[in-house]
C-alpha cells in the first residue's frame, strides 16, 4: 500500500520522516514570502532520482496555505510569482514558440484543471501565421490544446501531442495537470513546476506515456496542482498516525510496543480495502466545493502562464483578456 | 466527532453494533431480490425516533451493490422497483398534483443530484392548465423545480418551496436530495425513500428548514442517494476498525487492551482535524468519476419518478422522453 | 405580419417612420456620450401607451454601437452608466431589499441572459438573516433567482415569483430578460431599463403573466438586452426596404408605382412563411458567436446591478467578486 | 453576394433554377422512403466539379422533413439509414481502423455538432491496444477527437489531424461538421455524406485547409448537417423572391419589368449590408431552440456512426451505450 503523491516535496518528506536526513543526491532551497513558501528541490543524480522515484531535474513548489480563500490580491500575487518562477527556469523568451497542453479529463471535476487552464490561456500562433511574422512586440507564439484522455479518444495523450509537435514544431511544451497529494493541507494550495515534464504514472490520470524531452524532442515544463488526496493514502497515513500515537504511550520494547509494530502491511491493506470497496483504486478525498476551486485555480495558473510566456503582457491585460 | 449519515439503516446499524439488539420502537422488514435488497425501517414511536435521530415514519432503502456498473437492464429494473415502492406508499394516484423539488447545488457535483433529476422528469402541469383539464388518460399533473441553495439565492430553500406550494397548491411534494453515507459501499448504490420529508441538518447541504408535512401542509416524500462519505466519518470509522483489530489480538483486561480503550474521543478528534485541515468540515470522499455517476443516477431516479407519478407511462415511453 | 420588438425606442421609430411626427403622449430626451446614447422615452398617458403598445412609465435605452467588441474599458463604463441610470430612477437606497429575477431559458442560448446574470450578482440576504441585521455599511439586502420557464417547470414564472415575493417581502424586484429587436444593429449593443416591469408577450419567452407592480405589489424594474432579431421581422423589413428602393425609382402615380403599393400584407406573409418554414414562429437571427456575447453581456449587466444595488461597492470590488 | 451553401443538392438546385437543365458531368439518383428522400449526386468529372464548386465524388443527401420533431422511432430509422448509406459506400469493414473527427467550435452552439457527436461515439482503439488485438467479434478499431478551432488552439485543424493520422495510422477518417444551407426547410432536417472529405471554405467554420485523401493520405468521409442559413443568403433569396413575384405581374419587356431586372447586384449587396450591420458576415438564422436540436442531432449521427463502423453493434446496444 504505497503512499501516492505527485509532489517532489512529499517524496522528500517521506524519506526524511523515515531516515531523519536529507535525501542524498538532492539539493533543497527554501524562500519564504509573507503568504507563501517556495521550495526548490533539485534532483542532481541517479541516486537522488531513485530515492525520490522521480527523474533528475528541478522541482519548484509554491505553497500558499491561504490560496483556498478568495482573496483576489493574493491570487494575483501568486500568478505573478508563478510567472517569475517559470521565466526564471530559462526555457523561454520572446522568440520561443510554446505549445501548452491541458492534460486530464474535462468530465471528471478534480481531473479537469488542465482543460480549464487551456480555456483561459492567450493563444496567438494563428496571428503569427496570418501575418507571417516571426516576432511581436507584445506577445510570443503560443498554441494550446486539451487532447482528452485515452478513455474518451482511444488514443494515448502522448501520441496526440507528439503528432502535433512534429507538425507545428514548438520550441517548448508546457503541460498542465491535476496531481495527487499526500496531505489535505496541500490540496488546492500548492503549485509544482518542473522541467522534467510529465512522467508515466503521474497525475490523476495515471499517464502511461511520459511527456518529456526524451519523447517529444523539446523541453517540457509541467505545471501541476494537487486537487485530491488518494483515499487509500489518507487512510494509510491515518492508521500510521494512530499507531504512532499509541506507540508514544507504550514502553519501547514492551509487549504492546511490539504488537503495534506487528500490524503488517497486509493487515493495513485489507483494512483499507474494506473501507474503500467497491471503488478502491478510484476513491479520492476532496473539499466539497471542488468545482468552484478548480475554476479559481485555473484562472491563477492561466494568468501565470500568460504573463510568463508573453513578454509584453502583465496582469492588468490578462484580467481583461480572460472571460 | 459524530458519525455522519443520512440513512436510517445506518443509524440502526450503529445502534445494533453497540447494543447488539434491535432498536426499540422500530420495525424492520427485509426483502431480497437477485441484485438488490429492500429494507423497510418503520419508526413507530418517539422512543425509536429519539434513538434513530429521525422522525417517526417509513424509511425504505433499496441497496443495489452492482448499481455502480453500467448494466442498463439492472438500471431499468431499479427504476421500476423505485416506482413500485413509491406507489406502494399510497400517496399518489392519477388525480394527484405533484411538485417535484430538486434540492442541492448544481455547481457542486456531489450535491447536484436533485437538480439533475429535475432536468429529466416529465413536467405536465402546463398542459393541464392550457387545456383546462383535471385529469388525463396517460399523465398526472406534475411540476418541478430546483430552487438552488441559500448561498446562491440568499433565500432558504424552504421559503421558496413554501411560496410555490401556496401558489400552486400541489397535493404532494417529492424532494430529491444527495445524502451522506457512513460507508463507501453504499455510496451511489443505495436509494432511500421516506414519507417524513427532508429534515433540518440532513442532506449534503445541511438544510436549516425542513421540508415536511408540518411545514408545507402536504405530504412530502424524500428520495435520496448517498453520493459521498464524510471524510471525518471515514477516518473515525477507520480508527475504530484498527483499534478493534488490535483489541482482537490483545488480552481482554490486559494492560494493552485498556490502553486501546483509553484512546479518547478527544484524541481521535484532534487526529481527524490534523488529517483534514484546512478544509475539515467540508471534505468528502467520492469515487473519482462522480460526475458521470451522478448523471447515471439522475436518469435512474427520474425514470422511477416518471413511472411512479404518471399512471400511463412505462419505461419504454420514459426512455424515449428523456434526452 | 407585425413587426416584433421589445424596445420602446423602436415602437417610437416605427410610428415616426409612418407619421413623421413625435408620438403624442410621449416625451423623449436624449443624451449623447462619446461611445453611447441614452434615450429616455416617457410614456405619459394612455394615448401614448396605446400607440406604443406599452404601459405608461419610463423607458431608458442605452445604445452602445461598439459594445460588441471586447474593449474592457468601455464595458466597465457601461456597467457604471447602467448603475447610474438605475439609481437615478429612485427606487432603491441602502435600506432597500431587492429580489433580482433572471427570466428566460438557460437551455436556449439567446434566452439565457437572465439566468447568466443571476449567476454573477452579489447575493447578500443570507448574511442579513444570519447576523440579524437591518442594514450594512457596504451592501444592501439582495436575493436572486432564476425561476426557469414554464416548459421546464410546469409553473408560470409569475406564480413562482409571486410566491417568493409573498414569503420574502422584498421592497423591489429587478427582472432581467433577453429581448427581441427589430434591427440587427441594436442586437447585443442596447440595454433597456424600465419601471413598468415585464409585460405579457414581451421578451424572447413571450411571457403570459406580467411581472409588474399591479401583480407583485412592489415596484418592478426590468433590464433587458435584445439578443436576436425575429426572422420574420427581418424579412418583412427587408421586403419593405426593397419595395421602398424601387418606389424611389418609379414615377409616383405611375402604373409600376401602384403595382408596388399593391403587394399586399397577405402576399408578404406568404412569402415570409415560405422562407421560414418549417420553423416559422421560432426562427431568430443572431450573430454566430452568440454564446460568447451573452457571457460578456451578463457580466456587464451583473456589474451594473451590483454597483446600483450595493451602496458601498464599486467596480473594483465587483471585478474581484465575479468569477 | 453569393449564395452560401454546403449542400451539393443546393448547388445543383441553383444551376437548375437558372438553366433549367441537369448539371453536365453530374449524375443524380433519387430514392423515396415514407419519411425521407435520399438523393445521390455523383460528380463525375471536372466539368461537373467546376459548375458545382465541389470536388468530384459522391454526395449522398438524406432529407427528413419531420426530423425536427421528437419522434424517437423516426430518429432511430434515420440512424439506421445513415449507417446503411455509409456502409454502402464501401470504405469500411470489420478490419478498418477509423478515426472520427468532430470539427467545429464547442463554444458556438450551431457549430458544436461535431464535438457533440464525438462525445457520443463508441471509442474502442484503446482496447485493441491493451489486449494487443487486430480484430474483434463485435467492434472495430475506432478512435475519436474534437481538435477545436484555430481561434481556440492557434493551430489549423488540418495540422492537428494530420499529425494524429501520421502517429496512429487509421485506414479511414470520418469528419463530422455543421454546415450552412440555403433554405430554412433543410436546416436540421438534412444529412449529407460525401467521400470527398472536407474542403477549404466549407462548414460553419470556413476551414482553410481541407481534410481529404490528398492531404491525409487515407479516404475521408464527411458527414454534415446544415444547422443554419447564412443571413445574407436568406435576405438575398428573399429579395429574389419578391422581385420574382412582381415580375409575374409585370408585362415581360415592359417598363416595370426591365426596372425589376435593373436592381443590380450592388444595390442588393448594399441593402443586405444595411440590414445585417454591424455583424454582417457572421449572422446566421436558426430556430430558437438550436441548443436542444443539436443535442438530438448529435445522438442520431453518433448512433448512425456506431452502427456503421462496428459490425456487431445494433441500435439496441447503441441506445444502451450512449448516456
Amino acid at each position: 500500500m504505497e503512499i501516492r503523491t505527485d509532489l517532489a516535496i512529499e517524496n522528500r518528506e517521506l524519506y526524511k520522516e523515515e531516515k531523519n536526513e536529507e535525501v542524498p543526491g538532492v539539493e533543497v532551497k527554501k524562500e519564504e514570502g509573507q503568504d507563501y513558501t517556495v521550495t526548490k528541490v533539485n534532483i542532481l543524480n541517479h541516486v537522488g532520482a531513485k530515492i525520490m522515484c522521480k527523474p533528475e531535474g528541478l522541482y519548484i513548489t509554491i505553497e500558499v496555505p491561504k490560496l483556498k480563500n478568495t482573496d483576489q490580491e493574493l491570487r494575483e500575487e501568486i500568478s505573478k510569482l508563478l510567472a517569475k518562477e517559470i521565466k526564471g527556469m530559462g526555457y523561454n523568451d520572446k522568440h520561443t514558440k510554446t505549445l501548452i497542453v491541458g492534460l486530464g479529463n474535462w468530465k471528471v471535476t478534480p481531473d479537469s484543471l488542465g482543460p480549464k487552464v487551456i480555456d483561459r490561456v492567450m493563444v496567438t500562433r494563428q496571428f503569427f501565421i496570418a501575418y507571417n511574422k516571426d516576432e511581436d512586440e507584445t506577445v510570443a507564439n503560443v498554441s494550446a490544446l486539451s487532447p482528452g484522455v485515452m478513455g474518451l479518444t482511444g488514443i494515448e495523450t502522448g501520441e496526440i501531442i507528439k503528432g502535433i509537435v512534429e507538425k507545428t514544431k514548438p520550441d517548448l511544451v508546457v503541460a498542465v495537470d491535476a496531481l495527487a497529494s499526500r496531505k489535505m493541507e496541500r490540496v488546492n494550495t500548492t503549485i509544482q513546476i518542473t522541467d522534467t515534464g510529465i512522467n508515466p504514472g503521474s497525475g490523476l490520470g495515471n499517464r502511461r506515456i511520459g511527456l518529456n524531452k526524451d519523447y517529444l524532442g523539446v523541453p517540457v515544463l509541467a505545471v501541476g496542482v494537487p486537487t485530491v488526496v488518494d483515499a487509500a493514502t489518507m487512510i494509510s497515513d491515518t492508521m500510521d498516525m494512530i499507531i504512532g500515537s499509541m506507540k508514544d504511550k507504550a514502553i519501547v520494547g514492551g509487549e504492546f510496543y511490539s504488537l503495534l509494530d506487528d500490524i503488517s502491511r497486509e493487515e493495513k491493506y485489507h483494512l483499507i480495502k474494506e473501507v474503500l470497496e467497491p471503488y478502491m483504486p478510484n476513491v479520492v478525498v476532496t473539499p466539497k466545493e471542488i468545482d468552484l476551486i478548480i475554476d479559481d485555480l485555473s484562472i491563477i495558473i492561466a494568468n501565470g502562464l500568460n504573463i510568463a510566456l508573453h513578454h509584453g503582457i502583465d496582469l492588468k491585460d490578462v484580467n481583461r483578456y480572460i472571460r
